[in-house]
């Protein structure tokens, strides 16, 4: 693993757009999706999947079926995992409230869930079951009454939808799950089909495609966000364990041979022990190949002169997660100004945070911790505002709107005032 | 105004995505500005506005000139205006928080302001220094550290910046301010010129080239929503006032020949008579012409057979601006599932939201209130999450975050718990 000064070190990763080829590719399936709504489906998931489907909601046969194909010991680790995810969600609900101000005006914020809303699961090699508990259990706790998941018909290129994600769907609260993926699914749930009734808003990954279609559609239906490579920074002094501090890179560096894993420290000798750790610990990993190519082109081993310098490093990544192996983490938390997920101390291996801890596992990449946020509830809620303003409040304060109004030349707005107030016996 | 069954209306916008010279030049305008940046932002402000820039910050003294030009009874309402405005907002805010548990193990969300907004102007013949308010006072009260503002050099095409838009910037505490508008101006908030460091998100209406832009740099930076012409509507039975719901329709009316302004009640009488108080006061309303075309294309009485079907067809609109104009409108608020801003009572006329209650007046149109909220502090904020994750805890779960890990083939990750379980002498 390359060492070398922060100062010479760039990451530089492009939000993904996609070529143009396929951009109208994906422009194509939403017109025919649009156009012939479930027609359209069956044909793009013959062409795309090399599977006919017939029915594509998920029937409960199937979902019992699942249950008899999975692993006892995961599905009981993952029911607690589901517990400890819904506890630290519903900590972060949030209630409709008023304001009361003497004159009798009542101003106030409505919190709602959204209606209905769409997960997408990819069918690709891995199927991460973990991340439909994380898109769903947020849905449930906001109180979405209508969770959709879509996932291709075969993953993994064998048939059927994996049984471990149908049975995370069920355990997560999802009841309604359609057999379809790719851009195709994405159309489907901005539009809606005879089968597939519109959602209001689209979560969860996928390949270039899905990401495209997301961004199409974006605006007709809220989506997410824009998921990237996933990416692990350590902040660390002479206080750091290297073996923990390569183990943890490493978790993040076999995902993808686009994931970054970076250690950020003033310590040289802890640099040296890191970077030999990577090394010895990679050679025996079964993804090695992946993890290789992740710590060779967007790994490294950044030193620094202080601990300010490494705090500015951090800020400027806005890592996905960071790891604070420092002796005081408590004292630099209020340093940290873009990251999506702060794991802090020894026993704070970024694995907890991805299956266990509570906090969701889909977290800004990518540089965006500058300005998103993890999936949470307010994720799946929107806000009214809410405006009673009584007579006795309009009465003292129309002529001012009225002013406001005129100078803006909308004299509409003003006579709105002014009929209430003439009515009233008070001219503005 | 035409009066029809509700069963019979239909509206029909699509978000706004352009045409493909539309795309293509905004498209251009982007990379003008990636690779020449200021000199770029000269180039396009001379063709697209006419103006040559010399210096794109606009200096204290333009803004001091500015306050010169402002009218009393003016700059007095807007400053009442701003304490309701930023009172409202201050209600919203959030605190991070943690969540102990008796393993030692502590959670939470941390909430932190982003630290660069970016808030475009429109230049356009209409400048409304109530938007500046609007856009700027929640950034001011999350906590934004820099907040700029960006306008074309020449509003509405007289020469220099409207003093009313720079005077209400000033009044909410905007302290960088720029003279660039258009597409050219969103590609400098987001990639950063010599004179306009890049932000983290980007604020305020515009153009179509604005909007286009827009959506292009989405996922490089975050942007607010799309905003679409101004919509009302009403919910009223026979307690309504026909003067108030017609004068409150064509306030919204007024805005735009696009605008859309309904009327849905069960009361034929009150159809008819609301019909009839629109004819009267277009009349003699200044902006006629736009509200004749808007009430012609997009306005509509409704009529329902019931105040179910009513709040059925409110909640499939999803507007922007609601008034609930009936005897009991508390008990009908939690039946409204889809609206911005809801009004309550004979006395919450719009107006009263658009410049002086206090919640924000940039509202989701076209039918987005079904996923996305008003303008609001949260906006201006985000999240990560924390994790300390202590020993105790560990030593406890760590298998089972093993099992769920090597189900998802993902060997390093389980290895980044198992070394620790090791060494405190407790295999996984």
């Amino acid at each position: 693993m390359r060492i070398m000064r922060a100062s010479e070190f760039q990451i530089q990763r492009d939000a993904e757009q996609g070529t143009q080829e396929q951009n109208e590719a994906v422009r194509d399936i939403i017109s025919e999706v649009k156009r012939d709504g479930d027609d359209a489906l069956r044909r793009l998931s013959a062409k795309f999947d090399g599977v006919s489907v017939d029915q594509f909601l998920v029937t409960d046969a199937e979902v019992e079926a699942a249950y008899a194909k999975v692993d006892e010991a995961f599905l009981s680790a993952l029911r607690e995992a589901a517990v400890n995810i819904r506890l630290f969600h519903e900590k972060q609900r949030r209630t409709s409230w008023m304001d009361l101000q003497p004159d009798g005006t009542l101003l106030g914020q409505i919190m709602r869930p959204l209606k209905r809303v769409g997960v997408y699961v990819p069918g690709g090699k891995a199927a991460y079951p973990s991340s439909v508990l994380m898109n769903a259990i947020p849905a449930i706790v906001a109180g979405v009454p209508e969770i959709v998941m879509v996932t291709p018909p075969a993953t993994g290129g064998k048939a059927g939808i994996d049984p471990y994600i149908l049975v995370a769907a069920a355990e997560a609260g999802v009841k309604e799950i359609y057999r379809v993926g790719g851009a195709q699914a994405v159309a489907a749930l901005a539009y809606g089909t005879a089968s597939i009734p519109r959602v209001d808003k689209i979560f969860g990954p996928g390949n270039i495609y899905v990401a495209l279609a997301k961004r199409h559609v974006y605006g007709v239906v809220d989506i997410d966000s824009f998921a990237g490579p996933s990416e692990i920074a350590i902040l660390a002094d002479e206080s750091a364990d290297p073996a923990y501090a390569a183990a943890d890179l490493l978790s993040q560096a076999e995902h993808d041979e686009m994931a970054s894993a970076i250690l950020v420290t003033p310590s040289a000798e802890l640099a040296e022990a890191v970077a030999l750790e990577v090394e010895r610990q990679l050679a025996s990993l079964p993804r090695r190949d992946i993890a290789r190519k992740s710590i060779d082109s967007f790994g490294a081993v950044l030193t620094v002169e202080s601990m300010p310098e490494g705090i500015d490093v951090i800020n400027r990544l806005a890592p996905e997660h960071l790891e604070l192996m420092v002796r005081d983490p408590l004292g630099m938390l209020g340093k940290i100004e873009n990251a999506g997920a702060i794991f802090l101390g020894d026993y704070s291996s970024e694995p907890v945070g991805d299956y266990w801890a509570g906090p969701n596992h889909i977290i800004p990449t990518n540089g965006t911790a500058r300005f998103s946020s993890p999936v949470n509830v307010d994720d799946f809620m929107k806000k009214s505002s809410m405006i009673y303003y009584s007579k006795e409040a309009l009465l003292q304060n129309g002529h001012k709107i009225m002013t406001l109004a005129r100078h803006e030349g909308l004299e509409a707005h003003a006579r709105a005032i002014e009929i209430r107030l003439e009515k009233e016996g008070k001219q503005g």
